[in-house]
């Protein structure tokens, strides 16, 4: 059944309205008709299954049929930073990231990133992103949608970090020394609620004077098993781990 | 530093030999000249790093100088077989499924397979994913190549299961009704150096049929958490998973 994301507080479910993009979907593509239902998502993560019940030229108007009793999002609102790698690595993120349960995507140019991206280009991926990770969300039944902001100094990613429960830095140094306790020990001691900031450097890594910098806000250098992962990679396996850990270990 | 793999047993080391691709690498591409090193990996998992000793026209000489003492590879062997899928899905498993350690990809007609492939074609695809595999495997320092095998019967899958140790099925009706001990017992019963089969459909799933025979060959059903992930999404939370349960919380 398909999933829609409204901006609106879940309140008062006798009036869901689906308009713009949602509406097209909806009507066009889903065609759906009186008495066809569907899930929409709330910003507050409340998610019900709806009933249309009319349809105007830009507008369907739903009811609330029931509730999504089932609990979809990890219990630690985790962000997921990288530094900006080469080619479209960054979607992959976007989508897998999404499906794995990522509650907000962060992109920061850090000292060995090669690409250079100016205000109005970022504008544009930080959109392009924000719609993969809207339809992987629809796709893997996510009651949320995860946010994306592409930041445009690194500065702005320190300034970010103190806001954050817990801050974690994948370092792959720690992982080619074998070290491997501090990453189970920041999942096991995360509360539910908190809130989780994880930091991937490019394909050059992070800079010292960068984990510098984040150390002094708090961080924690964590190591991701003996082999060495890629940008791309490490994100996921962290979004996996933590699932694990804290879905399915509990 | 470059690793190469080889198919012989770890034995001569004051004789290694590096021909054909790997020659061409060595000596072309990362220009190597007597006392340049790189690690050596042998079909047994031993690696060393060998240091070259002169270069003939198609033979790079190389020796030992040391064995690499960390333990890259997950402590089971861990064999990822899915369905066939549209487009380049498994491509990206044989990539990131070798970064995350996995032992061999195995690759299946499922019923609900759209895609159709013969013995030429599956002989090509064999070959272009065994290469993913054995970049993959370098670049993320592993000791060991996956192997690749494309099957054209489902029922070539249902003879090699019997050979494993342990069977697994990743099953998105598991996950939907929120089941989450299965993966959790099946992870925390392994002991290493067995063997294990993880199973996962194409886009459409699973057939009946097909689940029915995996639990006639002691096929165990497993949810992945809450949300639905994608055909090749779910072989690298399995992976990342079990070297968290693995390597990490140990």
């Amino acid at each position: 059944m398909q999933r829609y994301f409204l901006d609106d507080l879940y309140e008062n479910t006798d009036n869901i309205k689906l308009t713009g993009e949602d509406f097209h979907h909806a009507i066009h593509v889903m065609r759906m008709t009186p008495g066809s239902q569907c899930y929409v998502s709330f910003a507050d993560e409340v998610t019900v299954v709806a009933e249309l019940q009319s349809v105007s030229d830009d507008t369907a108007f739903l009811t609330e049929v029931s509730k999504e009793e089932m609990k979809k999002e990890l219990p630690c609102q985790v962000t997921i930073a990288c530094g900006y790698t080469k080619g479209d690595k960054l979607e992959l993120v976007a989508q897998k990231g999404t499906e794995l349960g990522m509650a907000e995507l962060i992109g920061f140019p850090a000292q060995t990133s090669v690409v250079k991206w100016d205000g109005k280009k970022l504008a544009k991926k930080e959109q392009r992103l924000s719609k993969i990770c809207k339809e992987a969300a629809e796709q893997s039944h996510r009651q949320q949608q995860p946010k994306v902001k592409l930041l445009d100094t690194f500065a702005k990613l320190l300034k970010l970090a103190v806001s954050y429960d817990k801050v974690l830095v994948a370092y792959e140094e720690s992982a080619k020394t074998g070290e491997k306790s501090a990453f189970v020990e920041a999942l096991t001691t995360c509360r539910p609620g908190q809130r989780v900031l994880v930091i991937f450097g490019p394909e050059g890594g992070i800079a010292p004077r960068e984990i510098e910098q984040l150390m002094q806000r708090n961080g924690t250098l964590c190591g991701l098993g003996p082999r060495i992962l890629r940008a791309e990679t490490a994100p996921l396996y962290v979004l996996a781990a933590m699932s694990y850990q804290w879905e399915l270990l509990g």
